[in-house]
């Protein structure tokens, strides 16, 4: 009989796409113990945009945040997403910040390192990967999900297979944007299954809402690992419900054995939680949105295009965008969209839009992007626009990574300098987030203030609606 | 190649389940004509309450309602919910009425009726699929479901049988509350399309979140309609998105063939229409609940619960009437919960609880159910608690609307006498609804005031949420 297993994801994924990663640590701690006592795979509660969101917004420490977290999940395994070489950041980090920063991850409690690489550059994984094997954490190779002319199943496989040789104990497929359909899903897991050992994870993102059928069809193809958000920050632009998933495949050979009521209860709590930070839930989060399909673009860049138009007072080509999108990814090697290329792409569309010329100016990142500084695009890119933007400059064919200098003895200097290291950790801080990390090293940084929630209930709701 | 049709609930259920059934005629017409041209199986866009709604609060001639719908869809066949014997009302109708109202339905634009009744007594539905069948319109018997050790798939099949003995077109399973999984629905599916020979029609509320893989399960089964919503209509206690079903289904043996461009434009519609009616849109009925399936209680008793309970100021016993709920459905023989066994049940519960002594005090509606007014219930009802009740008295064992004198011509006189009949419809307008139809045939009736919309933004939403 197999069992799916499930990580439940409200204290980062969850909270990352409904509530811009807000929710405090004081939210989560009363409710961790009955989490706990679940029986999830694993729980993902750091990484992604919580570090910088802590440091930046909440005055919170990440590391404390960690070690809280640990206090609290005795059994049930702690899970971070890291950016590959990017750790929790945007950009890369050479190696000796990337060995610290997983080495103090594990220490304070990161029990699963999920790693993944925004262009599927194994290079860009690799140093990450093997530091975490070397701590002995279970590390989750991650398959960057897009759709285009050159992601085919095979190149999935091969390049889960690339995972596996670097002995990842699991890999995850991760639909950020919500794209893959219940067909696809059924096809690529049943080939992972079949061509590599792997531990075979489903990660997606209800957009288009076809995530819950896309969840079924990975159980018929034999998935071992959904990801679920509990019910009042599932859907929308976050995972699927934890407690459907559950009660759907009570009683059938996927059944994932946990206790609806005990799900139940944390589901109240977390509707309080949803409650209290209702003032920075964005509605076009939470809708259903097959525009993603139409032209692939995940939820959140959609509303980062509409408050960028606004500010440039151009919100009338909003659409112009939407289907300049698919054209930039296209000359770019087809990108999947996630942090930092969603952002790279999204930015170099509007800018074409509005620029009148196509590429006329050109971000910094783009440029870099072609200088192959953020590793190998997954196809091609369109030669004329690479001529005109870098001319016949060579894209480097080394390891990214490979052309940073260390620089963590340097932080330390700087940092002890400014007297702003008290533990090890805060080196890591400051080294990824010199800009942000010196304020609230020094404790000048305040708790970004929470608004008071929105009107829970609509007043006007008529109650005994007939049942049909 | 399967094709699986759809059928848009928009203008009757979407609307009754999550916007308390107020959606005016001249929010539809706009956009009637764009949906006209998708090629949905039919849209459901008449029945139910919106009968009720129209002349109770809306000053809206619901015969008027469907004239003009049927003129702007001209391709796409109106189908209307019918409550079998209890036509759009909440008791039965003597046979007269209900002849003439399927006659009147038919002739002023209904194509096909959708009939069902609350305990699958098939003899509450006899008449009006007999009148249907005799207007050429194509019929579609329901199976109510419900879960219940009474309640399995060969009883269901038989019932089916039944419906497809007396020239139903097609069989509809109406899952009103989200109870079915998708293991039940494969299974279901299955026998149904083995056993008989009829259209197989899925019809299931999102209450608790599964009814996406449970119509994915369907289309494995060989389902051939599937109910759906236009997305800003979708989900909670409405149907499973139009949009993201016929995106997932792209490409597959079970491919729609609906163009999801046409949809998006359809959807934009009604964005604006959610946005308008967002103040009697109650966010209980947007959320996923799987206390449904603990308690098998559908979506819209919950917050009747609330509302009763708060009038009584015994809002702390609103975990004993959800346990209680299914005492008293056991009690009465397990009863799908629908209207208005949903009413008969919910209400009964709370009496339970607030009285101090199980059915101390009894509701009429329970004693003209003992005695088998409504129909047969589904398994034996409890002897002791039917004693305790009606005492020695037998229920019925004749057709119930046997019992009814027929009251056409009653209605035609009293209403001539007060002067509010001028067109035949209006009889019947008065035949189904004595005490609110007159000051509305009068034309004494005052639209009810639609308040503004709520803050359809979170103001505080930050953006430029990071992907991953
Ligand atoms: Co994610
Ligand atoms: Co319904």
């Amino acid at each position: 009989m197999k069992k799916i297993e499930i990580i439940e994801t409200a204290f980062r994924d969850a909270h990352q796409s409904l509530l811009a990663t807000r929710m405090r640590t004081r939210d989560m701690l009363p409710i961790a113990e009955e989490m706990d006592k679940v029986g999830f795979f694993s729980m993902e509660a750091w990484g992604g945009a919580t570090f910088d969101t802590c440091i930046r917004y909440l005055n919170e420490d990440p590391w404390e945040r960690l070690i809280e977290l640990k206090e609290h999940l005795k059994k049930t395994p702690i899970q971070m997403l890291l950016r590959g070489q990017n750790l929790v950041g945007y950009k890369h980090y050479p190696d000796d910040v990337v060995r610290k920063f997983v080495e103090k991850s594990y220490e304070n409690g990161v029990d699963i390192f999920r790693i993944f690489d925004a262009l599927n550059d194994i290079r860009n994984m690799e140093y990450s990967i093997k530091v975490a094997k070397e701590q002995d954490a279970h590390v989750q190779g991650v398959i960057s999900y897009t759709v285009s002319p050159f992601h085919t199943v095979e190149k999935y496989v091969e390049f889960a297979k690339e995972l596996e040789a670097l002995e990842c104990d699991s890999v995850a497929i991760k639909d950020m944007a919500g794209l893959i359909t219940p067909h696809d899903t059924y096809e690529l897991i049943t080939a992972l299954k079949e061509e590599t050992n792997l531990k075979i994870n489903l990660h997606c993102h209800c957009t288009s809402g076809m995530t819950p059928m896309s969840y079924y069809a990975a159980c018929q193809a034999g998935v071992d690992i959904l990801d679920t958000a509990i019910s009042p920050l599932s859907w929308g632009t976050s995972q699927p419900p934890t407690e459907s998933m559950v009660a759907a495949l009570q009683g059938t050979p996927y059944d994932t054995g946990l206790d609806l009521k005990l799900l139940t209860n944390i589901k109240k709590y977390f509707e309080e939680i949803r409650k209290k930070y209702s003032s920075i839930l964005d509605p076009i989060a939470e809708k259903v949105d097959t525009e993603v399909l139409i032209y692939q673009i995940p939820g959140g860049m959609l509303s980062n295009f509409v408050s960028q138009l606004k500010v440039q007072n151009a919100l009338d080509r909003y659409e112009d965008v939407l289907e300049e999108v698919p054209r930039v990814r296209k000359d770019l090697g087809y990108p999947p969209l996630v942090t930092p290329t969603s952002q790279i792409v999204g930015i170099q569309a509007v800018m074409n839009v509005l620029g009148g010329e196509r590429y006329k100016s050109v971000t910094k990142e783009v440029k870099d992007y072609l200088k192959g500084l953020y590793g190998k695009p997954p196809a091609p890119v369109d030669e004329d626009i690479r001529k005109k933007i870098i001319g016949d400059k060579k894209p480097i064919t080394v390891r990214p990574a490979d052309l940073l200098k260390p620089q963590l003895e340097k932080c330390k200097e700087k940092g002890e300098e400014l007297g702003i290291i008290k533990k090890e950790e805060d080196i890591l801080t400051y080294a990824l987030y010199p800009a942000v990390a010196p304020k609230f090293l020094r404790g000048d940084c305040e708790e970004e203030p929470l608004a008071p929630p929105v009107e829970a209930e609509a007043s006007e709701a008529p109650k005994g609606i007939p049942t049909e």
